[in-house]
């Protein structure tokens, strides 16, 4: 047992930290932004049936079924082509696959989803960090001067950004996708919360590659079901990365029947975006908090208490949020996901009591 | 839209054929190796009584529940760990991104499955490929020599081996595994339908990886679950390329309960084991077959007239089967599933029926 088998793996991979997922048990979990309300249970029992009805034995043949769907239901412009994968973190990392390699650079605002990067690294990319504006918005010129600077390959934006819930101006990444002839891949995982969407743009642009998940608004994190939009040049060849059969009829079925029964999840959406309004404020009285408005259905917002004492007082109530505080420029920050009228409420109270304690 | 964005595809990927997975309609379906038939009744209502009861709209935290059961079904050595994806093809494709890059060898038996060599090139990793024997068995010093003299850093094998069926023998791969310092995968996708297992050798080498899927014995072909077992300090490396949450909830329940009812599961197996007997000794017989004996739940035999010729007269009356005469030392060959008792039978009448127009 003495033979040196870590060292066959590859320096890149060997090196990096595990993304860290597990979470501490809690009464309230508002650290991930999932949905606190499952799918309407219409909707639940029409999958069961479905599945029932349904094969499992065969390989899934084709994702054409659900793509049309997904196409229909988006308004897709003609020549946007569709991949659908296990959670939009396999298309990314197909992607990236497809793109990066050691001395290929690729540019990422920061702070953002910390995926990204990871990826980047496995590949031996090299990962060129934008920061945020001090204000938190991204920079589209600063970030069109880096991919120039460093003759960068792709760029990742996710709109609206996470942890910050703040969306870059649609004009900005048109004008962006217009200037480069870098990828642009906007990451849409929140876009059912925000005021507008990038897909419009897809037309314009073969340089746009949009993704979107059925994790949050859709209620499915559980899932795993994401996909990509670009041009069939890009589809056809990030397809080539993606192992075949990747999604498997059961994902397919379930995508399916929640696009076909989409306006009963509209009620959800609503009650979120109407409860993030609760949220701001109810958070924006509290002493020496400051939230940050919020395209997303979660709220970032600076504490002028130690923000890891924060998260652990609200742990011990069994109140679980995330602590943010170790990126860049969020240093005094948590974010909490929106969650039912309930849990918020019981988190602003929490929150409330935890500040007048010092 | 002038912009050359197919020029920011590695050319590794742009120059790859996609592996094509699309197959003609038919009446009987035998060129996949799936199951013709689904998982007993009693199983499919009790792992849709389990998913009814669910939360879906949380990230999966954990594999562990079911890495414990299946560690317990496969009565594994301490210190074997497991990693479950979708599909084993999620598995391997990781750990190929973790081992290969440019520049990197990996030595693979010709023919086999395949996905192995098309995953490599994606990488940019050079293919070195040791023909079988002309008996189209695996030559086990033959693969130790082309480690050695390419300085190979993975070898994959399949056993059975796909398309032909056939399995290196136990202490050829032991042997094997002692001798070189490389990674040594050995894909059991059809372990349930061979003689013995390579599992017993991971007790004592850390350069071995196994794959196992729940697509051909376990009837699951369309729910996409394969997982990897190896000793914890590769399976630890493995998983930080996966992409997080890989495994959803649904896929981990199913597993779940089919790895628990697995009893239930085991007269299917037999009934293919005897199917797969019958079927050997109907093709022996027929004028210009011969079948090589199989491991597998399928037959690769040779045909005296024309394999393509076979397989389209053979799809003319309903019934599909795997054309694999554009493999090295498969020119006159084809491969058929062993299916039900009336699809073999049906099967076997019409290419009596085709030989016999000659």
């Amino acid at each position: 047992m003495s033979k040196p088998v870590l060292e066959l793996i590859r320096s890149e991979v060997r090196s990096l930290q595990e993304y860290h997922v597990a979470a501490p048990p809690s009464r309230i979990k508002l650290n991930q932004n999932e949905s606190s309300v499952e799918l309407p249970n219409e909707v639940r029992e029409e999958i069961l049936d479905r599945l029932r009805a349904m094969p499992w034995s065969r390989y899934p043949q084709t994702q054409a079924k659900l793509t049309t769907a997904l196409r229909d239901a988006l308004e897709l412009p003609d020549g946007t082509e569709l991949l659908v994968g296990n959670g939009s973190n396999e298309l990314i990392q197909a992607l990236l696959v497809a793109v990066l390699e050691p001395g290929v650079n690729i540019v990422i605002p920061e702070p953002t989803f910390l995926l990204y990067q990871q990826f980047a690294a496995i590949l031996g990319a090299s990962v060129i960090k934008v920061p945020l504006d001090p204000d938190l918005t991204c920079n589209g010129d600063r970030i069109l001067e880096a991919v120039e600077a460093e003759n960068a390959r792709v760029v990742v934006l996710a709109r609206p950004n996470n942890p910050t819930g703040i969306c870059m101006p649609i004009a900005a990444i048109d004008r962006l996708l217009g200037r480069t002839n870098a990828l642009v891949v906007i990451d849409e995982a929140y876009a059912e919360f925000a005021d507008d969407t990038v897909l419009g743009l897809l037309s314009e642009h073969d340089n746009l590659i949009v993704l979107r998940t059925f994790s949050k608004a859709m209620r499915s994190a559980g899932l795993r079901i994401g996909y990509l939009m670009a041009s069939a040049c890009l589809t056809n060849q990030v397809a080539k990365v993606v192992p075949p059969f990747n999604t498997g009829v059961v994902s397919l079925e379930i995508a399916q029947v929640i696009i076909e029964r989409r306006e009963l999840l509209q009620p959800g959406i609503d009650a979120t975006l109407a409860q993030r309004t609760w949220l701001m404020s109810a958070l924006e009285p509290l002493p020496g908090i400051t939230p940050i408005p919020s395209q997303a259905n979660f709220i970032c917002f600076h504490t002028e208490m130690q923000p890891r004492r924060v998260f652990e007082r609200l742990l011990d109530a069994g109140i679980l949020v995330r602590d943010v505080s170790g990126y860049p420029l969020l240093g005094d920050c948590l974010r909490v996901s929106v969650g039912t009228a309930e849990e918020n409420r019981e988190f602003v109270t929490e929150l409330n009591r935890i500040l007048g304690e010092q």
